[in-house]
């Protein structure tokens, strides 16, 4: 077996196709969290049970790019970046599927939501919405293009996804405190505002994952590390 | 490059540490969570104080151990039970670092909560903590000593951590709708005890990989995939 052996077209088409898959997940994920914050915004109850119902195109991908991946290792033994972009390939699928499950968790608190009348017009969670699925958008641009320079765009927004969530959280609360009838519902109010800001957080674990794949530079944990990893 | 390098006792030696590694980083996600939590219960400022400042060893585990993840598929070129090994590793790398997280997340809530006089005697959050702690645990066991009977009794404990999750929240929504004074420090014990089903849910996603490991089979999703991941 020639150590060279990963530079194959074969292996460039495959490692173009998980690329592919990724980027279709990463659509469902995101039209998952579109459909949710939608049903929320519109008041739609049907539409919140297509999403909990929708999660099946997100799981079956989820167990499809792992096994791609898997083979991707176990065949093709690919080396430096190529090994990079596998091995990240895990990890934002994994990032990618728990942005689904969070689109469900947003699609269940919507349908105990609309059990009440409204608490406020939505301004800020649809704003949350609308930047925390631009982030996943670019951050996967950012892996697939390879692009360091939007995936430091995607990190930068993150602070004004966690400024917005802290914004949601105190006017809430002074709802809460002046009508404690709408503690309920503002409280769900609350947990999808979490729920948008932790699919940020995936967002900025792709965005990282992209850096590192070009740099080899781990950028978590503030680059506390420093150190370039070397693949050996 | 032969294929079997990595049957050789240097690659063994590898593995062992990787999981020594895994069990350092379980080990130390575990006592930040229990920290937190006693934090809260014995209302203990300092303590919640430690937490936050706390997650150096677990960021810097976190970033060792996907390097040496890299380091084994890049020189040994794993195969089969080996390769899903490592890439479990990765997996489970990620897990711990979460749980890490919610550990200060935990310690922010209760900083938050501290500055109020206690809403209730706490009985069912330590108890959630007991569960998501012995669950984290248990599954970083089974992934060790490979062991799918331990994996399937932490996927088998995670409703319990459910059914706790869902009674903290509807108690405390009753608290809160008899006395909004209440309402700011019980929604911090909610956001508690979402942080530990979270908890629960990485010990799950870690049990599933040790089941994964030794099966070939991906129990996640309820196995809807139903068919044996091949490693080619």
């Amino acid at each position: 077996m020639e150590s060279s052996k990963h530079l194959t077209p074969h292996f460039r088409e495959e490692l173009e196709h998980l690329k592919e898959r990724l980027l279709v997940m990463a659509g469902a994920a995101e039209e998952q969290v579109r459909t949710a914050v939608r049903s929320l915004v519109d008041r739609d109850h049907e539409l919140a049970r297509q999403v909990l119902t929708g999660d099946d195109p997100i799981n079956l991908l989820h167990i499809e790019i792992d096994k791609r991946c898997f083979q991707l290792l176990a065949l093709h033994q690919p080396m430096a970046t190529d090994l990079r972009v596998v091995v990240s390939g895990v990890k934002i699928n994994s990032d990618l599927e728990r942005v689904g499950d969070f689109a469900i968790n947003i699609a269940e608190a919507t349908l105990r939501y609309l059990e009440h009348p409204p608490v406020k017009p939505l301004i800020d969670i649809p704003r949350m919405a609308d930047l925390a699925q631009g982030m996943l958008r670019d951050s996967l641009d950012a892996f697939v293009r390879q692009d360091t320079t939007l995936a430091q765009e995607v990190l930068d927004r993150d602070d004004a996804l966690d400024l917005l969530k802290d914004q949601v959280f105190r006017e809430l609360l002074g709802f809460m405190l002046s009508d404690p009838l709408v503690t309920g519902p503002a409280l769900d109010l609350i947990l999808v505002s979490r729920h948008l800001e932790r699919i940020g957080d995936h967002a900025t674990n792709i965005a990282e994952e992209a850096i590192f794949i070009v740099s080899g530079l781990d950028v978590r944990h503030h680059g506390r590390d420093g150190s370039a990893q070397d693949d050996g």
